[in-house]
């Protein structure tokens, strides 16, 4: 509970870091040649492009410094350390750091579709190994007109991991093609990132505390440094986002999902497998 | 054993893919206005930079494709799933991915120093936590001419990770200084990877053979890769490595020195912390 207090105090100092960082390296955009023009307005001054690569790093910087802190009471003692949750969060960190990377060389370079594909889906890769190790649940819920034929279940085995694979992609891109309205990026992953708090907070109290407090830990200082990158792209907007942004809020709602959605999955549907495992 | 055959066939297959991908994409980095002048040479045209960022992508993804084969015995049977080496490995290509990235967006928008000499210690901090947990030791040997003084060895406690910090930052600018002679980054990073290997091969028999075949693991498609890039680097340059390359492999060297090192520091320095362990 105290580590989500720390993550707290961490994030309100991530947003006044993203805040007074985003208007000092405007110019640096603009003279790498990262600017777009605004279109709708009647100002042709150029915007710096790409931003979300600043409110990205310090969100990732966020996390890299708070890791000591979460796992610090199980640093006194190193043979109790749970390894699993910290290759989680690891593996959680990686795939976000990867679309940060892939973000930002799309805003540069312009990728062609086939690596922007490619790449989320093998980004997702050390995260499936996760969820393969610690979870391994593969069975869907069928929709109500569908189980008189199919059963209330289905165990998709293999093609879960390509579905997941699949929500990666689909996650960032989601967000991508919202793109062309002063801060409605911004604004929807904020409304999203808000909503998995509040339902996080509600289900703190709950059997699956641990997994909505690691969402807590993401979606903290996520929130902080989005925020941040609103004020600036909120109309009329002083800086664009770029894909970077999109595809750090895609794979950040993406990891999540996959990591805290499993968590219930597992309490709920294999529960043998956990008694079995114990 | 296998599993180093596998990954010197996905290093084969990686050289090729980057040797292919650099000619493909060197217009992409022209364009986007990534590219320099050879100042040595009468020709003036154009020569694309940071092309690092191509190597550095297919090292990753490479890496990232031959997890569930390295850890393929153990997916079987999860319960037995080391947990502690996923992590290190994760660790590793964390610290390595956030360099990619942070050499990229030097090379982009020419960030001031200070943001060169603080992101890479904090790039290595999710490594520096495995460090702890898993091995911890913290004692040094101490030079001949000071063993009067000091005793033979010496345990400098926290200052031992504000040094493993410092290597970060040492080994990415260390390689980044000889820029300016075609090959001569590249070609020094080939035969610093060559000699890692040779080594490994020849430890491969003694008692640390679960961290040389981990350094085998990262250090080989790092080399085919490197080589690719060697070969359109090679005078006279085709395309110019940019700082991206430089952050990369010395990213990927302090970590394979830091975790391979540390198996040899615990198996000598620390025996009875291993007996207490196990």
């Amino acid at each position: 509970m105290w580590t989500i207090i720390v993550i707290i105090i961490f994030s309100v100092i991530a947003y006044f870091i993203t805040d007074n960082l985003i208007p000092k390296l405007k110019d640096l955009f603009i003279n790498a040649g990262l600017y777009g023009v605004d279109l709708c307005k009647i100002s042709k001054e150029k915007i710096p492009e790409a931003i979300g690569v600043v409110s990205g790093c310090v969100f990732l910087v966020t996390i890299f410094l708070f890791i000591p802190i979460v796992f610090g009471n199980n640093l006194i003692d190193t043979r109790l350390f749970p390894h699993n949750e910290f290759a989680e969060l690891l593996a959680a960190l990686l795939s976000i750091c990867c679309m940060l990377l892939l973000g930002f060389a799309d805003d540069v370079l312009d990728l062609r579709w086939k690596y922007k594909l490619l790449l989320p889906t093998v980004a997702s890769l050390p995260l499936l190994v996760v969820y393969y190790v610690n979870f391994n649940s593969t069975t869907i819920i069928v929709p109500v007109p569908l189980r008189h034929f199919l059963g209330s279940s289905v165990n998709i085995g293999f093609l879960y991991y390509v579905y997941m694979g699949m929500l990666a992609v689909f996650c960032t891109n989601a967000i991508n093609i919202l793109a062309g309205i002063n801060g409605l990026e911004v604004g929807q992953s904020v409304i999203i990132a808000m909503s998995i708090i509040i339902f996080d907070i509600l289900e703190l109290g709950g059997e699956q505390q641990k997994a909505h407090t690691f969402s807590l830990h993401i979606m903290i200082p996520y929130l902080a440094t989005t925020l941040a990158l609103l004020k600036h792209n909120w109309y009329p907007s002083k800086v664009f986002i770029g894909d970077t942004f999109c595809y750090v809020s895609g794979m950040t709602f993406a990891v999540v999902a996959i990591l805290v959605i499993s968590y219930h999955s597992m309490s709920k549907t294999s529960s043998s497998q956990i008694l079995c495992r114990d």
